[in-house]
């Protein structure tokens, strides 16, 4: 199996696993520290979902760290089986979370005009959701890389 | 390139794209009837994402008939590298689509219960979300084959 970039074991598949703890985490802080976030159903399953991408990306480099430490390849059919499902699904789930809440701010803030009338913190909820999408698109660029190896298996 | 189940121009394709095209009209169908629609940014959204997923779909259905009626193989790697970039975008857009619109729909009738009050149709709001989550599973399983094949050359 060739190596790519942003694949298991390498480098550059460390970066984007810290990048995606980093982002994920600075969701979850952002939106915990909002006014009111927790009577919507939409954040709270933005802050679910971020923390199940933040324990899957947490895992995943810790096991880079121990790969590139030993010179271990990770490249393996099973285990890169292993990642596309998981890659897949957090993908997922990133994506669903980021743009429910993206639906239910953009409600508050365009269509209704709501944020300045009631205490909730919209700004927050802005930052959240952007760092979100952010979270999803790094995980989304992992899915792809671990897909293409195990389909060029 | 191997022949796949659901993939250009066999009759499984085939019905995948006629599946999504018929799931996709029935959602727009069921949110242009709602009342009150029009002042929700993330439904306006899902309309126009569903549109362009109904012709994306009519398009390819068109052209796995004609693929189907002269016996031509469409597997070949330009014509599926377009399919699959297609399939990627609509496929994000629908599941985008689908999400925002269920925030601000679980919002309104299970967070603040304000379906009975104001002049809006939940149910229907709740059944183009439905539909909207079936046309991007089936869209996600053309493009999970589509992405296989490309893998796989």
């Amino acid at each position: 199996m060739k190596s790519l970039i942003g694949g298991p074991g390498t480098v550059s598949g460390l970066v984007l696993r810290v990048g995606q703890f980093l982002f994920a985490s600075a969701s979850i802080g952002a939106m915990l520290s909002a006014l009111g976030f927790s009577t919507f159903t939409a954040f709270s399953y933005l802050i679910a979902s971020m923390g199940l991408q933040l324990a899957w990306s947490l895992g995943l480099a810790c096991l880079d760290v121990y790969a590139l430490r030993i010179k271990r390849d990770l490249q393996n059919p099973v285990l890169v089986c292993l990642f596309v499902v998981g890659d897949w699904v957090t993908a997922t789930l990133s994506l669903a979370a980021a743009c429910s809440s993206a639906g239910v701010t953009i409600l508050y803030v365009t269509d209704f005009g709501l944020c300045g009338q009631l205490p909730i913190s919209c700004r927050r909820f802005q930052i959240s959701v952007a760092l979100a999408f952010i979270t999803w698109f790094l995980v989304a660029t992992s899915s792809l890389v671990m897909f293409w190896m195990l389909g060029s298996v």
